[in-house]
């Protein structure tokens, strides 16, 4: 069966997305917003929700005017959202981005641990670096950590993260009112973490999570991004564009998690996929033209700046070629990906922006439920991918017509679910629940 | 009118709660039971619910096999759960402690304002710096800062925070579909904040909060804590014995909160109060002597040393008398409290742990509705409190018995609330909107 992410970035995908006369642009900070949103992608039977996040404004707009035309600037904190949604929600997946470049792993192996058991289970980590200089100004930083200095930090993360995710066994907890023992002592595991870049005793002060560690997301797809995957990701977010690219990153990815004592079978890839659906061709094109108009050159250039890494490329004419780019200290993944289109398709900078302005360099699939499902079909049994993060046009719009004419036409095919395996993300993922210990000892996961 | 907010502790404040009959010892990590309880809050009209926290597991015990007599070792991280709360209740603010000492000032400032906003304006900040090595350990440090350096940072803290919240004015989001513009220039604010301890640069990407800032609640006592409450706090929650200390306190804080500037009304003060209420004065004395009965020696001991700032007093016999102590880099407050009452009462060791095993150092009621209402009536009228932060014994039977017997009692004699007067927090507690820039200059606090 596919596995499909829903990712609902509010008031959508599109970078116009706001303007849209049925978008909610102030839908951000809008809980009952977001409530009808999660609960409709559990009617579709989603395996999860999924929010990114960033820790501050991007800031590579000239002025507070040219920022003014972005419209995504102020959102919940994705934590605090998805633990609210926990409890409007029964089966769906909560999986929330946080950063391993700005916060202690203490604060974040609790604040997940909590979350798994506010929902029974049904918790979500999208582990990044984080890649602006707009976040690492927010936090005593010029200019972000490099590339090397940031995966380094975030492979002993993990270790510190799962660790503490380790405090305790399973059933370490007696309550023995009786006898006045609340735990059993043997069954107390403290850390005792001393490492390069943390110092971090334990234990931590939550339980083991109801899934032993919330399930992890990664999205990195450079060699450093490639290899923290296959080492830690349990489902992994990619961005591809061709199906020969997918195969080779679907294997590349097995296989290396095979290398690290793994069951490829326990990495999911989810190719991250914008949808514009219609019931006839036409309509899906009238749909992706209105957005289309409403993109403000000012956005457009903003957008692709921030995908090639916070490159300045506003000294170039729009209607002339990309030019050739520094290296970054962003993702360098992403500005190879959007510099490769570029060249393949010959696009001009205006039309390299008005390319990425709905999927920002993730495939894009238009067209009706029938020619939609074809697509996703081929790379799912093409072993590009074992299900999709869905990214939506518009909200709600965009995500009713996914739920209502794409994922029935999926079921009927015998693609996706139609009712949920289980109670938790790792049920319904089809990923097994971690033993005490499990990430100290990769070959334990085997199946 | 009396404010009065409601320290919710799983299993209870009494050391022993946890292994009384009724308790639910794992009710730490139960939402339903949470919520339950904060229900029951809502139900007696408090003004809020208030969550303690640390980042860590005290440590103080020799071995797994003391601690394992300890009740209180795993619960929620506060805010994931008041988030998850704030969608099951509809007027009780929500007041969460949160470290300024092992937190980023961008990571708070964003996590409140989205409670706020999640809350509909009924968030509040405990704000405090931490006070165990057994925290510091699981931040990459092996003892914890020192006093003065701790508060040094938290008064960073709070102008970045603040600042923070003031990053964009209560009007600036437009939304304005036509014309493209998002928000409006002129009314974003970016912070540049460059100190000693921190350099953010902002803006913060939530919105300012429905409460302009959320509320500021604080509890440090010792004369570094009181100049920041009063520079700061909304609500000091503060432990005192007797009437007198209490009004020493309360006029204290209030003349100092002038001298900042600011409104002495504007500052509401909270001794902790732990209740023991019965409908005779017989059943609340079999109920308190039922739970003393429960104190195992190791964990009173434990949490003596805690109270005493893990100062190591087990050389000395149980029952003999408290030695001298050397000073503490935790609460100075907490250790003078507790070290003065040991020789008011003449305490022996034993004796003084069993008098702090519920109220630790808080002032103490036993007795009918009508003796405690008599009571807090005392301390209202005499100006040494402006409410109070109650204290259950164990739960879920001491918050009802506080709701069913106590409130009531309070209401007949006009001294609290029968409805609630709005919707926000402040508007319940009777304290202004803070205007856009408030934090910036304090005169601008003023009525």
């Amino acid at each position: 069966m596919m596995k499909l992410g829903a990712f609902l970035p509010a008031p959508g995908h599109h970078v116009a997305a706001w303007r849209h006369p049925h978008a909610r642009p102030d839908g951000g900070l809008d809980f009952d917003y977001y409530r009808s949103l999660v609960r409709t992608a559990e009617r579709g039977r989603f395996d999860m929700v999924f929010l990114s996040d960033g820790a501050g404004v991007r800031t590579t707009y000239r002025d507070a005017e040219e920022l003014s035309r972005q419209g995504r600037m102020v959102h919940f904190e994705p934590l605090t959202l998805l633990s609210a949604l926990a409890v409007h929600t029964t089966h769906i997946g909560l999986t929330a981005t946080a950063s391993t470049t700005y916060n202690e792993p203490f604060n974040i192996a609790r604040k997940f641990a909590s979350l798994d058991f506010l929902s029974s289970g049904r918790s979500g980590w999208n582990v990044v670096t984080s890649v602006t200089d707009a976040e690492a100004q927010n936090f005593n930083l010029d200019r972000q950590p490099d590339h090397a200095t940031r995966y380094d930090r975030a492979r002993e993360f993990m270790d510190v993260v799962t660790g503490l995710w380790d405090s305790w066994e399973d059933d370490a907890f007696e309550y023995d009112k009786e006898s006045g023992r609340f735990f059993d002592p043997d069954k107390l595991h403290i850390l005792h973490h001393q490492g390069k870049h943390f110092s971090v005793r334990g234990p931590l002060n939550v339980a083991r999570p109801p899934q032993g560690y919330p399930v992890i997301v990664q999205a990195g797809s450079s060699p450093d991004g490639q290899d923290f995957a296959a080492r830690w990701a349990e489902v992994v977010f990619t961005a591809q564009q061709t199906l020969d690219q997918a195969r080779t990153f679907y294997r590349g990815i097995k296989k290396q998690a095979a290398e690290h004592g793994r069951n490829p079978d326990d990495v999911k890839v989810l190719p991250g996929t914008f949808i514009v659906v219609g019931r006839t061709r036409a309509e899906a094109e009238d749909k992706y033209a209105a957005l289309q108009d409403l993109v403000d050159p000012v956005v457009g250039l903003g957008l692709l700046t921030g995908q090639l890494g916070d490159v300045d490329i506003s000294g170039h004419p729009l209607d002339g070629p990309l030019p050739d780019l520094p290296p970054t200290e962003g993702s360098t993944s992403k500005q190879q990906l959007i510099y490769e289109q570029a060249r393949r398709e010959g696009l001009t900078i205006r039309q390299l922006y008005l390319s990425v302005a709905g999927g920002r360099g993730h495939r894009f699939l238009l067209g009706t439920p029938e020619s939609i499902a074809d697509e996703l079909e081929e790379w799912f049994v093409g072993e590009g991918a074992d299900g999709f993060n869905i990214m939506p046009d518009y909200l709600p719009d965009g995500l009713d017509a996914i739920v209502d004419l794409l994922v029935p036409e999926l079921q009927r095919r015998g693609l996706f679910r139609t009712e949920y395996e289980g109670r938790t993300l790792r049920d319904n993922l089809g990923l097994p629940r971690p033993a005490f210990g499990a990430a100290r000892h990769p070959a334990e996961r085997r199946a």
